[in-house]
């Protein structure tokens, strides 16, 4: 197996997982490059294959009651060295069970990384234990301090590689996993691809050149967005770099994108869409826009262009999805794919001849 | 004179008084809600009057040579109770000659206010002496933490009053200074009106209800937002809210004003626009895009009408103010006004009749 980035973690999701509130631990157990992932703990779920509960899709990745259990199940030869928090609670609270767990983990020697809003870092208990142990404690979301954030200069502008942005319609639509895929599709085809993440999931997914976007102060957002894309290029000088969207630039609250399209310059936008999706996500009667306005909406703002739609059949049945992309096709005049579903080999190809 | 929220306060803004560099100097001097500003600190203007040296209009500020100078200049009963650090450098920096002047306004028992990027309370030596004289320090600046900011929760749609959103067609381009006329004027027409601050020169400036968007936290702008406006709505009742705007839509690396639009849901828009201003403020070589395409980004992506543009008449001679607005009436279908030349009487009469 390829070295992860920090080796062999176990992740912590108890009563949570196969919830929307262990979205992370999903993410995780699915795909990740910064981690090996070797076991999930969830008592609920605890003797049981995380892909088998997840999508029937047996992984060997076992589920454990709690971490002691977990610690004499996994292969000593994969002894995790660190503990995932892979619980995303409304509001983002640390729950006690999780905190004991936590304790135990460091007394055992392994680092902790969480995304939760209730930093680690903060909790005395904890930090202290941290130290005697010697452990590294990660708070993903924690806001990092000015000096260690880039405004922006314009250095963008000396990248020549291919960059795309993957936006979407809604939030919690699949971008980053769209993106991934790309990225992987053109890996397999030969080329050289590097995600440039701007969310805490991509992160410990391994997206080695990244920042957060929700976390950080809002005027190093473009500067930082910036940083990432150029370090990737200059470090790594990929044939494409796809960078992941945040929110959608609709959203009656949250709008997102614009910095990705002002400060990340993409050649070209793919947006992510779910055609049975009605109402904006977290805000019911908020009816989504139409395909067609938020095709607008991009190009108006942006001047860049969107070149395919990418399909999240979220309640659709198998055979209603190759309707639909000819439907949106139809609708839009774009090519669109289903790269969940199917893969990503025919999108890369259409992009293939935009190489530089 | 009205009582100020701060009380007398003194600006330090040597060597920078009538530059750039100056700017948040400028503002205090030509207009503040929060101090009375009782002089200004600049060797290079000493023993002028500020007004006369910024605008050929005398206000009765005095400019000294240095702190000593201007504690013995100063009206005992007007003695000041804050220091208000008036320099805008580029990066932010504090330089050596403005440190000296704080501490020896924290040994003299004054406040002292910095919107600089340099934290003053991270200073050990100025935090000790502020420590030691009980005197207050604030950074503007500083990002709130977490557990102090707000996420958005819809109860903006409670707000029933008229909200206006003042944007413009790049940064730098006077959207602050023209909704505070508006905001006069409405007063003066005898309704009530209130400003929603979005930076801190407005914060500096009095706006009761603001939040400083480019130091947020990006995860909470949209609801600092609600929560400023819900607030003024709430404790004032007033008959309409300005609410200011940050950057421009189409900004080549820092697009703004999409949470205001979003979060904030004005009514309309009003947008500020320099005729004269060829490329977009500090970024040399991008063409600012014409108006009609603006206001065309502003509609299609909130759906918030523009109901009026007005104008930012730098580079203009006086006379070619009133054909310009004619010209961009012209163009938009619009009505503009230069409501710093002239005044927002007219523009008030056009908005009175959307008063809920």
């Amino acid at each position: 197996m390829k070295k992860t980035i920090d080796g062999p973690a176990l992740v912590y999701v108890d009563e949570a997982f196969n919830t929307p509130n262990g979205k992370t631990a999903h993410g995780l157990v699915r795909f990740t490059e910064r981690y090996e992932i070797v076991g999930v703990i969830d008592h609920k779920y605890a003797g049981q294959d995380a892909g088998l509960v997840l999508d029937d899709k047996a992984n060997g990745i076992p589920i454990y009651t709690d971490f002691k259990e977990a610690l004499l199940g996994i292969n000593p030869k994969k002894k995790p060295e660190t503990l995932v928090i892979g619980l995303a609670p409304d509001g983002g609270r640390l729950p006690q069970s999780a905190k004991n767990t936590i304790k135990l983990a460091l007394q055992s020697g392994l680092n902790v990384d969480s995304g939760l809003h209730d930093f680690l870092y903060k909790d005395g208990e904890i930090a202290a234990l941290a130290k005697k142990h010697n452990c590294r404690i990660r708070d993903i979301r924690r806001t990092p301090d000015r000096d260690e954030l880039h405004f922006f200069t314009g250095r963008i502008e000396e990248v020549d590689c291919l960059k795309i942005a993957v936006l979407g319609t809604d939030s919690a639509i699949g971008k980053r996993t769209t993106a991934w895929i790309i990225v992987h599709a053109f890996r397999k085809a030969g080329l050289t691809a590097e995600m440039v993440g701007t969310g805490q999931t991509a992160w410990m997914q391994g997206a080695k050149y990244s920042m957060i976007m929700d976390s950080c102060i809002n005027d190093f957002v473009s500067g930082e967005i910036e940083h990432a894309v150029h370090e990737a290029w200059k470090n790594e000088s990929p044939d494409v770099i796809l960078i992941e969207g945040q929110g959608s630039l609709m959203n009656p609250a949250y709008p997102g994108g614009f910095e990705i399209l002002a400060a990340g310059r993409p050649d070209f936008v793919i947006l992510q869409h779910a055609p049975k999706r009605i109402e904006y996500d977290g805000f019911p009667g908020y009816k989504l826009h139409p395909l067609k306005e938020q095709i607008n909406a991009i190009e108006t703002i942006s001047g860049k262009k969107v070149i395919a739609i990418t399909l999240n059949h979220e309640l659709m049945r198998r055979e209603e999805i190759s309707p639909a992309c000819e439907e949106i096709t139809k609708e839009t005049g774009l090519p669109a794919f289903d790269v969940l579903a199917e893969n990503a080999d025919p999108l890369v190809e259409l992009l293939k001849p935009y190489i530089k």
